[in-house]
């Protein structure tokens, strides 16, 4: 509505607003000398972690501020480049980018986006309470592929096949299911969450304050193509694959799946809450825990 | 309205929103020792440099999403005082820290606040665009104090006067002009801007696009207590006042300033536009011109 030479965006506001923040930071979120890397694809990530929260909670994207704090070293064409990402992840996404600011830095390139979106009603939305005993676990999409495409862009060893090129464009320019978080709602679904900090991680969190407990079927994980089966616990700890988890009653979750389905969207039931406290993975006849999985700053 | 444990905040929105982020890095921003700066007051004063944007706008504050990229060595203590100020000062400006997200780094400390507001309607509020020859120009509050108190801190000397201890508070822990910001708009005037980037930065800012010029009244300026006259220019050039700047023809003005009086508060005419280009300075029977005020990173 104002003008872009004002000191604040303003435009037409929604019933229900939901909002997100996400910071990266240089090498701790990412590296600048990583193979394939470069300041539009920082951009375009910048954009999809922020999304990827929007998305978890069913919303739609609606406008972006952003927040760049640049080194001295930061070329002009390095700016264009990282503003060029995130203009076109943010219009893939329906989203304006409706303001920013510019800071510079003695320390690592720090970049910060705040995400505005908007959901139907109150109750229209994932929320990470209210999963019961009983309920099936499901996730979009495939998992691994960060993890993998992670320990392959640490290891300097360049893709040598599509799969591989796959693993690390998962973990570099990963795509936010933006779509498929307002299908599941959609679909009726309400309790869900991204697993961008991972799957267990992200398993507690759905526990967190219910004395339920979680079993998740080996087997059913929808690992990465190109990712052996004996390397399932890639996909399950510091996975940061931008991929939904959503939790129903058997017969919402078909619907959804179906509903998925029409939109080449892949769901795939993971495993069940049930009464007993923990979480359990059930590897064929081995029942196995996990310790210290998942990733938190500062924890 | 969604649970704090969720992925993003969710509210009841409003009809027309205002959006602002500003980030602060150490070191350039602001330094941890300087004299009576804490992690306390560096919180008040990250969500005041984003209030005053929304101030700028005429907007009412709502919601706050926090960005805090912290060093390895800040201390537990340390996150709960920056949180206290954060918490404060939004508190006393009616603003509800929604979300935010928390982050290491190896450089220096940086923060970033998104601060969403409403304005009731989409004429409803303070704009740069607009002014007209003939229209005077306003500031709320005084001038100069954050200036003289910046160079207080960096000369090392402890503040010796009442007056002296005012400058380093408008420097460290200023008080946004939400409340003028909204009477200003109350009163008419759809003209206007704030300051914090210098106060002829700012009438630069409101010229921009135009053919007009400007006249400020040097002998007008509020300069705050215990300024000689004779630095006048720390209250024009990088003066990082966290007051309010507008336009209006005569009449509105005046309304305006009887409005903000009623609530205790000040606006001073120091100039006027008129057709003339250029920014001038009045000082007695004395023109003057400034060059390189005002501050911009990468300009």
């Amino acid at each position: 509505v104002a003008a872009p030479s004002d000191d604040a965006a303003v435009w037409r506001g929604d019933r229900f607003v939901v909002a997100t923040t996400d910071t990266m930071v240089e090498d701790i979120d990412f590296r600048l000398d990583w193979a394939g890397f470069d300041f539009r694809v920082l951009g375009r990530r910048l954009i999809s972690v922020n999304l990827s929260d929007l998305a978890a909670m069913g919303a739609a994207p609606r406008y972006a501020l952003i927040s760049l704090v640049l080194r001295r070293t930061t070329t002009a064409s390095d700016v264009t480049e990282l503003y060029r990402g995130i203009a076109e992840q943010s219009r893939r996404f329906g989203c304006a980018v409706a303001g920013g600011d510019l800071s510079e830095t003695s320390g690592p390139l720090t970049v910060t986006a705040a995400l505005i979106g908007r959901v139907t009603s109150a109750r229209r939305l994932l929320s990470r309470q209210g999963a019961r005993p009983g309920w099936q676990i499901a996730v979009t999409g495939s998992l691994g592929g960060a993890a993998a495409g992670l320990r392959l862009l640490e290891s300097r060893r360049r893709p040598a096949s599509p799969a591989e090129r796959g693993w690390v464009r998962s973990q570099l320019d990963p795509t936010p299911q933006v779509e498929a978080g307002q299908a599941l709602v959609g679909a009726g679904i309400r309790v869900g969450g991204d697993i961008s900090d991972g799957l267990y991680r992200e398993v507690e969190r759905l526990l967190d304050g219910s004395s339920m407990g979680a079993t998740i079927d080996v087997g059913m994980l929808p690992l990465v193509r190109g990712l052996a089966t004996t390397s399932w616990e890639l996909a399950v700890r510091d996975s940061e694959d931008f991929e939904l988890i959503c939790a129903a009653p058997k017969r919402t979750m078909q619907a959804a799946k179906r509903s998925l389905a029409r939109r080449d969207l892949r769901l795939t039931v993971i495993g069940h809450f049930e009464r007993e406290p923990g979480i359990r993975f059930r590897n064929g006849s081995r029942v196995e825990k996990l310790e210290g999985a998942g990733y938190e700053h500062f924890r």
